[in-house]
């Protein structure tokens, strides 16, 4: 399969018929584009076929992407409208799989020490849970309350437990009927960073970004229905390098100082080639912006206000 | 059951031993001082008849407490010394129950974002896990490495699961053959808050010693043998009263300024008298040092470096 | 002069009057309690002569506390109101001061790295500072903009500096007209640890509350109007002990169990025999409540946004 | 002047070398290097001249630079070491300019809410400050102490003051021999990234190398000697993508793929050209590597130890 260097579908299906230099999408594919308000835009992606699922190497399933421009400067009344839009695409989705009252278990992957891989932990210290209420002190809680609870269960290298063993262990013993899995994602645009909200109902691959793949969490490897809500956080040096490049060969092109061999080298992705130069020389860096203390936090109170109004 | 207030075996014995003016310990019981050096002092309290066990309300086993003086201001030195003492007596410990390579898992309880609850975590952010390594990488680890694997699974507050639940969980998964727990205990002094680690064979109730019990983790509850490695990090102000109190008294008794009543008054034990007269004004707080954050970043080096070592 | 042990007027004022048995306020002294609503409470206290001045220990002056009600648990909606109530007494101070676009300097007493002392720190790093932009940037701001600047000078023990020796430094070369200046105060009651602001124009001496006197910050020390804005984060043991000492003994008077000598000692203020009998043995901690990570949070939010719309 | 795009003398000195393409250093300055041990080498950089300052933009004086590999994964004992050898050349520094029982101010520039550039003022807690003991304690100081002062001033974007109107102010007051100043830098490569220590005589310019200049610091401005300890942990995209389409080139270039515009290309500087196609579409970012966390955590424990040590 093509590296597409990035978990987004809706990035995917873009450099799927750039790559082939497809007008429209491929049968099996459908996309929709949904301005909300100036700064915020919901893109649909649904996956309906094999061949579909084949092309862009994501399962079968609907991919919808929330982007918030400049959050690094939000203030709160952009935080709270995006956190509504989460709001409401996610209680569409849940109404697919679950009944107003199931149990419901929100997971928060990644490292509460790493800056940018600490949004699923830091969004777990704000859901409001209830299954406990409901369990020790029925007294106080309403009756129609869906018992949530969440957990953060670590990554690999500081537990030496792969996060599908941990969860696979919690969910047999409590039994929810739903996983909401939050993670962390890689994505090919440095724009896109802590700014994009991915949420599909196919399950997730974590790391798979990164090239440090773990084992799947999705209904097949955990038995009850899983969304994934994904957000871009960290970009590798070589996508960043292969995207400037076509911009810098573009802007050659422009000035008319440009040769067929650079025409052709901006035609073709050379990612990998980009990589394996880097490689050798340990260039090849996982990079963040400089500003991802604040971009994690406003992003930390949307995902953790449209999840808890969702729920 | 007397309520003790502390979750410390050597308090609970000499509280004990006060409480019922005896000079010595009651048969089944065996204590032991032993100072390191000027700073560290270890206790061992054994448990040996269902008697004793009854009298103190601890479980039959061995409780090793390592007190260390002044840890506010502790120098690299120091804390390289009780980490040094801590390996030695958890060493020992482990050798009763497991073998060299058996398979071991770190829990941290407490909660990250809480400073005098967040000791648990933190030194699981710094235990050495191999377990991970041994599975994907054998070829980098030396082939005497005893997997280790670590895990921080919050509170029941912001997960609304119960802890034993997930460890439950977790260990029927990953099948370990021996756990230890990290917990901060309830003490009934001040200048043991964040300065006295207690090692114990017998398990431990999280949440014990402010009331607010959980369900048991011990070799009954999770299947394989539990060590518990608890650290005081609270106080309840009701049994900071009841012992200044005390101290009070004594001044004036010196002072000649007493009387019967008073001398009665510290004879007998006040906290529960105290504890209804501030529990209807909401002024029975959980209280910690001003200084909390440097006691708790320093204990957390010395329970890291001790476990690391040990295993 | 008597030891309050608070640095808020209005627990002086009470105390002075129990202390001496009066039904109503001394001449000089005029106090006002205004509620705003369930949660929040305004007390004014003003100062207005000399007598009055050395009675309570306070300079001549208007002292204005805001009390907030179970602040840790406060949700979005009582954080907003409470920052309201301080927006319009703060507004209310500054215009007896300064003119509305006078350029204003506001300073975080406090140690980032210390819990408790920290909300000064975290407030500064909130304020809209203008200074800068109405200089590099005037084409951005509107012309009406007052010029705003923070700083958060730090600590002796941190510093090696006096904090008066900063500031001074500061204001004689940025020349502001006012100076509002927020520190963290001691109290003698834990339930207004991080829920009580005081607001005083007549400044401030830092660490006064704990026996750790700094160097004045007054008008009379910096040559500008100081607006102090005081915010109890600590208690000392002994102040607690010696006030539940009050509330046991009211409780074995109402069980008819005391008796003259205990009637007695509860008339009388004990503090400085408890703190006697408490140092030697090195029991008279300064303690904070176990739950002050989120109480200074929630503190914070309020005093930012406050300071923010009446600026 | 050419556009540099580092702060790091050595750089500038080979990137002016390399556009020159002069085999050896120019007239004016003298370089050494010296390797400590396997992953510490210490170059030294001596601009004596005015063509040479003018040549690489780096004022006359001296440029030590350090550069520890690896410093992510760095342990106790490499931490101790790069730390020592800080110490030895931050202590001959010292010695050119004052005397042993001079007054010293170490300032930490940045911003301790922003992971990138807190790593100064996470320095300054550190620095074991004694000049309030001499002044306020002197029994319990050596006479042979040196008085040592420490601040963070924050950044012009959160006081709205200048560094240097803060830094006049204090200096005027406390009026110190010399002053030491820790900053972030920005580097041209990615590896030397909190990997690297640059310490001059000259003074600095805070945020001149992400293009955000601020008034200098330097003995011209503050009147008294002013020691500059620089450390990268920022590179802007522009500098990445240029450096890494060099790499990039060279690997066509050995796979005979390349032509005689792409050879040009990589004999000249690109960065103006990239910088101008990059920054319409807003995609110059200032990047860090995803593990600065760590980074600056190993970085702060280096600087605090290698300062203390010296002074």
């Amino acid at each position: 399969m093509y590296n597409f260097r990035t978990d987004l579908a809706d990035e995917r299906n873009e450099i799927y018929r750039k790559a082939n230099k497809m007008e429209s999408n491929i049968p099996g594919i459908e996309t929709e584009e949904e301005p909300v308000n100036e700064s915020i835009k919901v893109t649909r992606v649904k996956i309906t076929n094999e061949e579909a699922q084949k092309a862009i190497g994501k399962p079968i399933g609907t991919y919808i992407t929330i982007d918030v421009k400049n959050i690094k400067i939000a203030r709160e009344e952009e935080i709270q409208k995006a956190s509504e839009v989460l709001t409401k695409e996610l209680k569409e989705m849940l109404g697919k799989h679950v009944q107003a009252k199931d149990d419901i278990l929100v997971v928060g992957l990644g490292n509460i020490y790493v800056t940018p891989d600490a949004l699923g932990p830091k969004v777990i210290n704000e859901i409001d849970v209830t299954r406990h209420l409901i369990h020790y002190l029925p007294q106080y809680v309403d009756e129609n309350t869906r018992p949530v609870s969440a957990v953060s269960p670590g990554v690999l290298g500081t537990t030496g437990i792969e996060t599908m063993e941990i969860l696979k262990g919690i969910i047999d013993n409590i039994k929810p009927k739903l996983v909401i899995v939050i993670d962390s994602l890689a994505s090919r645009s440095m724009e896109r960073i802590s700014s994009t909200i991915q949420l599909a109902d196919t399950g997730i691959v974590p790391g798979a970004g990164v090239g440090n793949t773990r084992k799947e969490l999705s209904e097949a490897t955990l038995g009850i229905p899983v969304i994934a809500l994904g957000i871009p956080t960290v970009v590798e040096t070589a996508v960043v390098v292969n995207d400037c490049l076509d911009v810098f060969i573009s802007k050659l092109q422009e000035e008319a100082k440009s040769n067929d061999y650079l025409n052709q080298l901006k035609e073709e992705d050379n990612y990998e080639e980009i990589k394996e130069s880097l490689m050798p020389k340990e260039l090849n860096f996982i990079v963040t912006p400089k500003e991802i203390d604040t971009l994690i936090e406003n992003m930390k109170d949307i995902v953790a206000r449209g999840i808890n109004f969702a729920l």
